[in-house]
């Protein structure tokens, strides 16, 4: 089946403290962005990337793209108010039956075992998403204090999350809810079961400058 | 008031793939746990610091703290059969009326700021731990699958844990339980409320070879 990834780089970089979004922030010379691109392009070069970039920040990334000689083909969707409506354009330039996966530009990371991974386990389960352990103890704020959580009864989730694309069109026709925090909260809102598969830990989502140098120290 | 630290290193290292248990492996060409001990140290050069290590490594220890001219004061205490045990091994070099800190000796990145934050809230709110916020999308795992929960009603909890001395040694007369998974947990087991203090995120556990790499970065 056709497979396509949303690449979405919404990031304005405040978090960063610097002016430059962290999307475009150099890790071994190159912009976090080529990192993130290049994977799914291992993973499957007949796989379609969707670029979802502020507009104002698309002639950067042309004139980025042109210094790098980076070639990989892919196209730019506009960025919209926040990440849900960002998805909603992406989503508005694929075609289906396909499978999609939306993944965060500033995670570079990803191990191309899991986006194989899956992207394969889509085409049966119809949305999955990668997750890794809580490895500290966790606590659960309550309204008169806090107390400690069964850690092994949490997961952190990563991206890519990858669905059947008629399911995630439909999540996304859906009136936006701050409930939305990614694109599994979509789909489990029509009351669709998620699928869970191990993620790779090396796959962190790069917003503060300890996570740079985490990132340095990585490639 | 009188201030403790035992810095437990119970790590057999097996996790890592090597031979060497994970407290002993070189950051910086330094053990990991002389970057630990050196923090509480220059938090305050007379608290006084038990290192909890097991039987075995002591005279390893010794060496290797020849060997690096290694000269900030500790005493060792001995490890036991799992983290409780080697806590209350710890415990029992300690007097009161005291302020006592746990820490991991794999957790070599706690701030000053952070170590002297939480020995002075624990003089008036008597068990004090440092957490920082979830950063990923957090599922709980149910009996008939997984849901996303909100984010920011969980913390990860991180060491030194801080206690008014006497009250973390009557914890520590309980009877083990597996629910004991940090030394909050067993004060509130008593009904003890546990004061949240923000810690470092740089704070990590080294338990991976991933970790030790992001830990090369950080130094």
């Amino acid at each position: 089946m056709k497979k396509y990834v949303l690449i979405v780089a919404g990031g304005k970089g405040l978090r960063m403290g610097g002016e430059q979004p962290k999307q475009f922030l150099p890790l071994k010379g190159r912009p976090v962005l080529m990192h993130t691109l290049e994977q799914f392009y291992r993973s499957d070069v007949a796989m379609e990337i969707i670029l979802v970039l502020p507009y104002e920040q698309q002639n950067y990334w042309k004139q980025l793209c042109e210094e790098h000689h980076f070639t990989i083909k892919h196209r730019v969707a506009d960025g919209g108010e926040s990440r849900f409506h960002s998805v909603k354009n992406g989503l508005s330039l694929i075609e289906t039956p396909s499978i999609v996966g939306v993944h965060d530009g500033v995670r570079p990371f990803v191990s191309v075992d899991v986006i194989n991974r899956c992207y394969e386990l889509a085409v049966t389960k119809k949305a999955v998403v990668p997750v890794v352990d809580v490895v500290d103890t966790v606590r659960h704020i309550t309204n008169n204090g806090s107390e400690t959580v069964d850690r092994s009864a949490y997961k952190l989730v990563q991206t890519p999350q990858v669905f059947n694309a008629d399911l995630l069109l439909k999540g996304y026709e859906q009136p936006y809810s701050s409930a939305f925090t990614d694109d599994a909260s979509v789909v489990e809102a029509m009351g669709v079961k998620v699928t869970l598969t191990p993620g790779n830990r090396e796959n962190i989502k790069l917003t503060t400058p300890f996570d740079l140098k985490v990132a340095e120290a990585l490639l």
